[in-house]
């Protein structure tokens, strides 16, 4: 199949497609500051990335994009946009109602804004599952490299850090303005850590509020990590390693 | 300016955006069957392209788009995708109030979605121009192209018809399959019509439910109009008076 | 019939109506201000003259009115009533879905407040068709009166105008107080109309904020229009018109 | 003054009202059946008789009524309408709210409905209070006449009963057939009474569920207690008893 | 049955109820200022000990207790929490839908809150009912002693006050401490009582706002009543009296 | 300090506490199946244990426990009582922004459902951060005690299991009815973990539908581990480390 988007098929070509399969894959992201280096986007282009690399794998339909997602720490600097979790609820669910109505079954939720999104997705996806008769998986790109980071060697995950910017370096070089990647890295206090490969004791995450964030902004524009550690060729073996997992957990999830 | 999206610049580039302009273009579209012949995602690629052709000449950036918009009439064919009103009137305020936020205080909301998502999205405009004392503007290429479609003779607004697949033929050859496109104009009722170059006494619109499009499905592959009559001359004249009347409103908003 | 208002009818005489009928007329007003000359509750009034008219002529019942409605842009003079549309669409549906309960199937919306509460009652009327199975229609005298106004040369619809005016001046002579009426026109801006019947290429209607009301407020006291313009003959032969084409609508509807 | 209700004035004669005082009386009502000899809007045209008498006693305005209430418990007899007590809350919020917005201070919530309709108004009643910083008491001719009620020996509150059609027959002894008045008094369960007076132990006030009203439907027709005893004398001294209360809680309220 | 909690059994033990029998009680109360003698939790503990006493006498369990309530008048001292009416709707309503998706059938909600409570447990226990075909009675020690009261010669019902205080030395005299407790009879206005025991006519109760409060805090450090009148014995006597209504009560629930 | 209970405590009391220190822990936990050993509160009562253990070791107040939470995946088991995340998420922060308007400015929201609570509390406390201007840390135990149970070798998270059976036996033994206790270990999926101890590429958890649990409840009675293998000895083990790091916990919080 060439075309993998839903956006670009006709209905007759969906209705084709739900004869022979009913997966589909949502890619969530954000608009939101990722240092002076990376685009505002950057969440959203690798949900999409990763969700169109799986497709072409798997021959499974890329559903729209939730584009916007939950942001309130990154507010504090400009083109951030955040909508309210509860409204986002309501709007991933009402996409993943529609497409159930249609005949869809077996939905992989894939968010390329770490931690922020899964509290709102887990919400959804639970309601839909129950009401809608259906299958989802979540997945997130960090809770899928844990082994890949831990291999490399790579820095616990931040915020444009060297994952997110030598993802991007593989993706998208023209985006990426390396010479204004800036290091940053705050000092860890003992419990609060948001890398799921942590193996110590940890709070829970709660997004910062504006106060908590101001530090990091003034003395890391907005980066917390080292950026400049990164490469496309790290960025090429993270993607294909994620690839890989995801490819994997469709399969499982047309068979389940 | 280069890039005209929101969603591909840095922080530190809208920051810059900022200490010059405040206006910013947020489209609107839909992810809805538009017959054999034109993709799901129609309504929002015309909301983009229009959006983008008026930032590259009035150097506003565009926003991030809403995809998916308000189209239960069209849950009969497999791939369209409806969200709520209620929830899409949160859903745009957020993206705005977010904007505001930063000091955007001028938008024009551009929707590709003709008459159905107008009515949420005036709701979500009031709130946000009293709320946050901000400009809101409200344009859809239906309604500026009154006097164009009056002057080529064009045939009235319908689903997929001559103006929307003349529109695509322009913009996205390759996404229109003419081959399949199918005619089919159900005859109209007394008072009920969707184009607001209608001169006649009317009703007002209320989306169809799923009965009263039984028979435009059946007989019209949910086509309501002629789009065998479209072609890329037409369409590329209606973008450029759309996107000529849209610069003119820009200009005007940013004055305002 | 002799009693033509739901809430004048003791139950037994609804079940008797619903032997033979399913057809209801819903008005739905507004308290707000008109100028020095006419009522804040104009609208509601308006509505539920027309709505009594056209019940005479073809024995459908009139059901309870609406009589706030959104009026957002009024709040900037004294004893405007707005409710958000949001509750708005709650209570109509509320009062559709306890008649279809009872065996009623269609609804004719008629709306006396112009364009302000068109959005919301379209998000209430699709809704009630779809979940509940019923017919509803949507009309407004603004638009039933088109061809009408531009056979009269009458002004361009504004905000306790000729036309309106002229109606109350029929229908409750007693109730205007032309000695304070007073003419003021805004400057037509390009893009914005709220007149139906313009031909020219429009944007949408967005109620005005404060801000924007406040010049008409000073120079015409909450006028926008030529009300002295007004006369009862002219407000008689328009609320034949527009009670005409209503019962023609009722027919269509009860046949539909 | 001669002009009492709101809806009548024009918005000067609101400023100048708002320069002398600041009360307003909201009558709140429902339409629901009300046997075979009451019409369904009972509730409502009492609540605006008192309110409209009131008014001429004291001088205060009366704003605009809430004409349909909470009326689960009767959608088992057709014609009635029930709003869900959510959206009434919302509701009448925003109708005081906007006069409060104006200047008004003083707001007597007065209810036609007893018993149903108390709640909701409570919490309406509580918000507006604490978050708009004005005076709300709420009235029930119910509450306020258990001193009559008893002093006559007229028998306990039921629906559609001796007090309710005795009050209708003197205030619109046309919309009133005492020709089909039928008296049914179900048998009292120990714990459960509805009229204030009752000294008692008793359980709190649940609106009937559909099976509990089937008897009371089916034996009385909708009605509870007594019609038959009712005289339009009795109606007219409890109106005065009433209205006598009214007027000394409004000064009241004009004075605290 | 030894444990009469839901929270102390396992779900076999709750099944095995079932085979038997499908009424619960559900305690409800509040976390609210008690003058300067008793514990915020006052509310709460009473519905709980005369909820677990109820349940000991006729064999029915004891669903989770609902310990915060609606407050918002007594925010103006600190410990106090007030959760939203609407909020408190609809956790009472999942909590009830949880249990009759069970095999629950009929529930004694038992509010140790008095009159501020009521109103948004009505609005639950009747959405209950209506949706969930179940059974819901509503009782308040308050309307439940009237008879007891009367014949004590007990002060009218205040807050902190000779009733409530005489309960908590009976049930846990180790929480109250009567060396600080205080008398403060606030005047009564004439239309404005709380006691459902009062024979005059009356307004509806709405919660006071902070202002209204201030002087019963100041002069009366929270308490309205005379606590220094109080005692075990008669507390205890009061005990039984209500506990003895609430067994009758369940007994009736059970057969009804 | 004797008290540690917010309910316990007069206003007096929780005012003089304010003088000195604005910290407080508020409990969360749960009423669900726990297998045929555990009674369903075992979730709130481990909460509760936890919090006024560290409330006594720390000096801070412990307020109002939420008693009930999301629990969809275990209503397959009767007793289970599950409330719709967005009323928790309403509820928690009504309860939060209570006491921070009377000055509570630290906040430890503890956790004794494991992971399902933790999206909701997270949306709840990042609203109360940036809205009230106050800290909140978010605990969970399963979270706090990873290095305690890799070092002690025990199982990974499940329900019902050893650590929690563990748990209980040490803190209520009479609850625990280990005759009944089964072990049921579900095969594992790959990529579906719930301990965050795991160090494997994981998908994102999802609360389970109740298809999903069928197989759990059949071949396991509701529980997901080994209960048999618990004991005090490692119950209190447990149950020291999670209090000895929620103590420094408390103490970062009220420096922070």
């Amino acid at each position: 199949m060439d075309k993998v988007w839903l956006h670009q098929l006709c209905w007759t070509e969906v209705k084709d497609y739900l004869h022979l399969a009913d997966t589909i894959i949502l890619p969530v992201g954000s608009i939101e500051q990722h240092g002076e280096h990376l685009p505002l986007g950057t969440d959203t282009m690798v949900a999409e990335a990763l969700a169109e690399a799986v497709a072409r794998q798997t021959g499974v339909l890329v559903g729209p994009t939730v584009s916007c997602g939950w942001s309130p720490h990154h507010m504090i600097l400009p083109g951030t946009v955040t909508i309210r979790p509860e409204v986002l609820i309501e709007y991933l669910y009402d996409v993943i109602s529609s497409l159930a109505e249609h005949g869809f079954k077996r939905f992989l939720l894939l968010n390329g804004h770490r931690l922020v999104n899964i509290s709102w997705m887990q919400i959804a996806a639970e309601r839909a599952k129950r009401q809608l008769h259906i299958k989802v998986y979540l997945a997130d790109p960090g809770f899928l490299s844990k082994e890949f980071a831990r291999n490399q060697g790579l820095e616990l995950i931040g915020h444009a850090d060297e994952i997110e910017s030598s993802h991007m370096l593989y993706l998208w070089p023209g985006m990426v303005d390396m010479s204004r990647a800036r290091d940053f890295v705050p000092q860890r206090k003992e419990y609060l850590h948001v890398d799921p490969r942590v193996g110590n004791d940890v709070l829970c995450y709660v997004p910062s509020c504006p106060e908590e964030m101001r530090q990091s902004v003034e003395e890391g524009a907005g980066v917390s990590g080292s950026p400049t550690r990164s490469d496309p060729e790290t960025g090429k073996a993270y993607h294909d390693w994620v690839v890989d997992r995801l490819v994997s957990i469709v399969n499982d999830l047309k068979h389940s």
